[in-house]
């Protein structure tokens, strides 16, 4: 397995910063969801907006394949995806098992997969909503059935169980299932002509292939993507064949195809429109097949997808998504920063659509983007505690706001225990131990290496061995050693972050001229052990949207190192809209009880001085302010002392 | 018919302003909605929001009525409270008639009263849907039926019809349906104990109470208000007890009792909450039995509502309703100015309200606001054409968004030419030749009269004859005349509006001092002919909102006279929100072509400079500004022109 040794190198993260979080994961997170998926945890499960339709009650995964397994009776329970959360809970224990072994983590997976194997059916076909409830309609709802949404979920979790384990039983089950998947699915007669509504078998199939090797996986993704949105009418067409069979049930439901990527061909789709988890999903598997099978069309459409939405439709955070109905993209520069989606799916969604870009395509743009994904809407997904979990990340809260006004209902001020659909808290589960992956990249001939994400860690690569260590808080300096070098001739190229100012370098000592190309300091190996260091200043960084982003005009925003920051109530007074920042802003270093080892930034601010009571509406009367502190922290961890209003976006008074 | 002569004083209306609406509702609404309503126009009919399961085919209301007779063949079409929307044409036409009458629409007023006779039920039940298609659940599905509230719709219509006519027949069909109720509902073994989910009823008894002088009529209004909310799981039962008796249908719907205000008895609920229209129906029909029953503690309720609604839960054109989700108020100082609801039908609502509140309490801030409402938030209501009409009545809006982002999809750029829920249109269609009611008061002893609205017009009341006449545009003179007076004890209250300065007043030609209390002008008659003139400036005023309005900070808007004013895309630019108004207003009279004689509003501004491509966002730049003029036209006929941006609150960029 793995024969390339490209895509998975054997990367060990040394940061303290990630190891926290890994560690959360191991130790929270996982025996955490285990419980939720067994039905043991004592948490409320809340429901991600104001809709009653939504199964808040249990998970109640585990207990659906039990009873697909036929060891216990009962109804499925919960949404048609409910599978999915077990297979990213294995795909989150795998990568975690693969940074650190722990045997109570292999039974419990082992118990999972013989799970999974007893619920899969003798041809393969493996739902438990649909072999429990509704065996007649099994792949003839694909306009919400996720079925093979799951398969590609359960596809994840066999590459990522046998990367860590070697254990090749849930591949095999995930070939079965793709067997009965390739049986039913093709232009063949008889066959079903058509993609489903969720896009991520796609994805993974290309994983498997990067696994495997195996060339029918890429094909197969390559199906799936290509025959999407080629019959608009296809999943009507479904609807109405259930109709003439006597199996549909209910009303003709609306179908939506700009929300399911299904109004056009993929390749023409030059803009994200739609639910953005699915768009990015959908993305990623054309720039991964495309770079595989060498299709410059479909990694050009990849391409111009992801340029509309770097340049015009994604929040300073690295959110996506700026509406909750239908969880999507609108339209560009509309940003709203109160009434956004930014789905911590969504984010992570990016992050790996970003990750597989840049291997057809060196460019810091793509690093700057995967950081300000990984370290601000992505984290802010959980709380400090691995317990509690957002699912949308908003730019803007008002608490009485999320309460009160039903637009609003979805903008959560805290993070709640589980939701009633938990696709986020496993996503955060399975990606922060596979964060090694986004770290560094090799050539396929193993000639270039590129460092491109700033994380302490060691990396050994066909012709060197790489390491870095930084250290961001005190000194300002950051060492990268490239030992065992097998080959004079090979590249590395360091990314130099835009958030660094005053860069000086030294190679082995001897300080150098640092030219940058593309984002990234290009060094030729000439022995056998090399020290890179460099020293830099972290300024505050303030920010501008442009000025078509309505909900950002006159307001600024500020970044330190990786970090986007935003301002709580917890640390100033409420009202936060009544600040402008004006003035320097001061980073300070702090050791914070809950929030640990942050740099928060002070501004000077201006309040508006308030006079009560007030009229709803009176005569213009100059404003008055008072000098105040804004004090701000990293975006990510915000949410984590008492509930309070919070903002991103500052309004600006001037300099 | 009409006993006391004070509630339909004979007042007729000379304002050339309001007759020329009243001759776009009798030449150009009343035709056009009536082939609407016998779906002979051929308009296309939009959804009032993105939602598939909205009626739009056709409105079918005559057809509703003929099949209900026997005398088509056929199924029911569209809402529940379809039939309203016939009730509400009749109340048009027979407040039309009486300000003009005209032997045409007589004759169809009289076909439609024929038709009603014919499709009402022996038992005097009347109700399109339920007789056509579910007459077993008759009065069964209260919270969302519309029984009743069409019932009011019906009495209200029969009411206007009769004093319109003299003709008695609707009031015959009224009382017929009215009996029906009363043998239905009622705190007695077998009856139904509940209101409608749609409060209407209780305001319309009031007002055939007026009529008629017949207080059973108020005892079964104040029954109707009483029992709301007494026992919250009313609806629910009603639910279950159909489930029971096997005429449930479907699942089990959620039932929102905040929305339908139920979730306490309406004494108790002192805020505004819920759906709008409904709030301030209830309200209404509080005030006025409060007002007739001298039921002070229903009274004092009804005024803290309107107090919360005025003081911290209204936009300043006086549109309600701060959310389309429910179409509903939120909570204090909750105003966003993209995303309300501020449906015309609410604004009418609130108008009603006021007015009933203002025969017990003699105060110019009940004046204001329905000067308020009138002006703005109810004329924005329809265009110039009087075929066009909004729903919502926005503060902001932004054509690409309202088409692009689902979350502003009821927030319409263009007023369409009817709705699937037609509620409003024909209740613009009501009101505006009703115009003459909101004028003049007079109190229960015929020795005080109010002049409370600024409408060049005449009243013939109990001891004095009035008349007013202004001229806004050229001299800024008023003058109010007093004949005929019979009481020479007789006090005159004219109103001094806040939007005037420098006012002096002379009383037959002799200058007086102006004192004022309570926002009027005192003056005991004297003699048997007076005349009082006043001349005054109307300055340019500037508006700020509480800074409790997140929406509005840092913004102003402007108004003169009792239009408030908004900037729109076909008088400037586009990105209107990249305007900061900076300086001296001007007022200048012209002449529009489209929008007639209107003052136009120029303010000195400065719009950022914005350099093309610009990124996303990018490090802090001092911002560039252009001086530019920004030209406002009077709110309520925004939209009448091209489809463009529009906005109330304009940037303040200082003085």
């Amino acid at each position: 397995m793995n024969d390339n040794g490209k895509i998975f190198s054997p990367v060990h993260v040394t940061s303290p910063f990630w190891e926290k979080y890994m560690e959360i994961v191991k130790e929270k997170m996982l025996p955490f969801q285990w419980d939720i998926l067994n039905d043991k945890a004592t948490v409320k499960i809340e429901s991600e907006r104001d809709d009653v339709n939504i199964p808040t009650e249990k998970s109640h995964v585990i207990a659906n394949f039990l009873i697909a397994a036929g060891k216990k009776e009962g109804n499925h329970y919960g949404w048609l995806f409910q599978d999915s959360d077990l297979y990213k809970w294995i795909e989150a224990a795998a990568n975690t098992y693969r940074v650190k072994p722990d045997e109570h983590l292999l039974t419990l997976m082992e118990t999972c997969v013989e799970l999974i194997e007893e619920a899969q059916d003798a041809d393969g076909y493996l739902s438990t909503f649909y072999q429990i409830e509704k065996p007649q309609l099994k792949f003839r709802r694909l306009m919400e059935s996720h079925e093979l949404y799951c398969a590609g979920h359960l596809i994840e979790a066999a590459v990522a169980y046998a990367e860590a384990t070697g254990d090749l039983r849930l591949i095999a089950v995930s070939d079965r299932f793709i067997a009965c998947i390739k049986k039913a699915f093709g232009p063949n007669e008889g066959q079903i002509n058509g993609a489903d509504g969720h896009q991520e078998i796609e994805l993974a199939l290309v994983r498997l292939y990067e696994f495997t090797g195996n060339k029918n996986y890429l094909d197969l993704s390559y199906y799936f993507l290509n025959v999407r949105g080629q019959d608009p009418d296809f999943y009507h067409k479904q609807l109405l064949e259930n109709e003439k069979n006597g199996i549909h049930e209910g009303h003709m439901p609306h179908i939506d195809l700009v929300y399911l990527q299904a109004h056009k061909p993929v390749i023409e789709q030059l803009e994200p429109r739609g639910h953005a988890v699915r768009m990015v999903y959908m993305a990623q598997a054309m720039a991964g097949t495309a770079y595989y099978l060498n299709d410059s069309a479909l990694l050009n459409a990849a391409k111009k997808i992801w340029e509309s939405i770097v340049s015009k439709r994604m929040y300073i955070t690295g959110g996506i998504g700026s509406t909750v109905r239908g969880e999507a993209f609108t339209y560009d520069y509309d940003l709203p920063t109160d009434t956004m989606y930014c789905e911590t799916c969504a984010a992570i969604g990016l992050l790996n659509f970003t990750s597989v870009l840049q291997k057809s395509d060196k460019n810091n743009a793509y690093a700057d983007i995967m950081e300000r994904v990984l370290y601000n809407s992505m984290l802010s997904g959980m709380s400090l505690d691995g317990e509690h979990f957002f699912y949308v990340n908003p730019l803007e809260v008002d608490p009485e706001a999320s309460l009160k006004n039903p637009d609003k209902s979805h903008v959560k001020a805290t993070r709640p225990s589980w939701f009633g659909c938990a696709c986020c808290p496993p996503n955060l589960a399975r990606t922060i131990p596979a964060i090694q992956r986004y770290i560094y990249d090799e050539s396929e001939d193993t000639k270039r290496i590129w460092i491109n994400q700033w994380i302490d860690s060691t990396g050994a690569f066909e012709n060197a061995t790489l390491q870095q260590q930084h250290d961001f808080r005190n000194k300002k300096e950051s060492t990268f050693t490239i030992t065992n070098t097998n080959d004079l001739e090979t590249e590395i190229f360091i990314r130099i972050p835009y958030w660094l100012d005053n860069v000086s370098v030294w190679v082995n000592g001897e300080e150098k001229v640092l030219e940058i190309t593309d984002g990234y300091f290009k060094l030729i190996l000439f022995s056998n052990s090399i020290e890179v260091r460099l020293t830099y200043n972290m300024p505050v960084l303030k920010w501008q949207a442009n000025p078509n982003v309505k909900s950002a005009y006159g307001k600024v925003a500020f970044q330190k190192g990786p970090f986007i920051y935003a301002a709580e109530e917890s640390d100033n007074e409420s009202a936060l809209h009544l600040y402008h920042v004006k003035g320097e802003p001061v980073a300070i270093d702090i050791e914070d009880e809950v929030l640990g080892p942050i740099s928060v930034i002070d501004v000077p601010a201006q309040k508006l001085e308030q006079t009560e009571p007030s009229s709803l509406y009176y005569l213009y009367q100059k404003p008055g302010y008072l000098e105040k502190n804004l004090r701000l922290i990293p975006y990510y961890c915000w949410a984590n002392r008492d509930t309070g209003e919070m903002r991103v976006w500052l309004n600006d008074g001037g300099e």
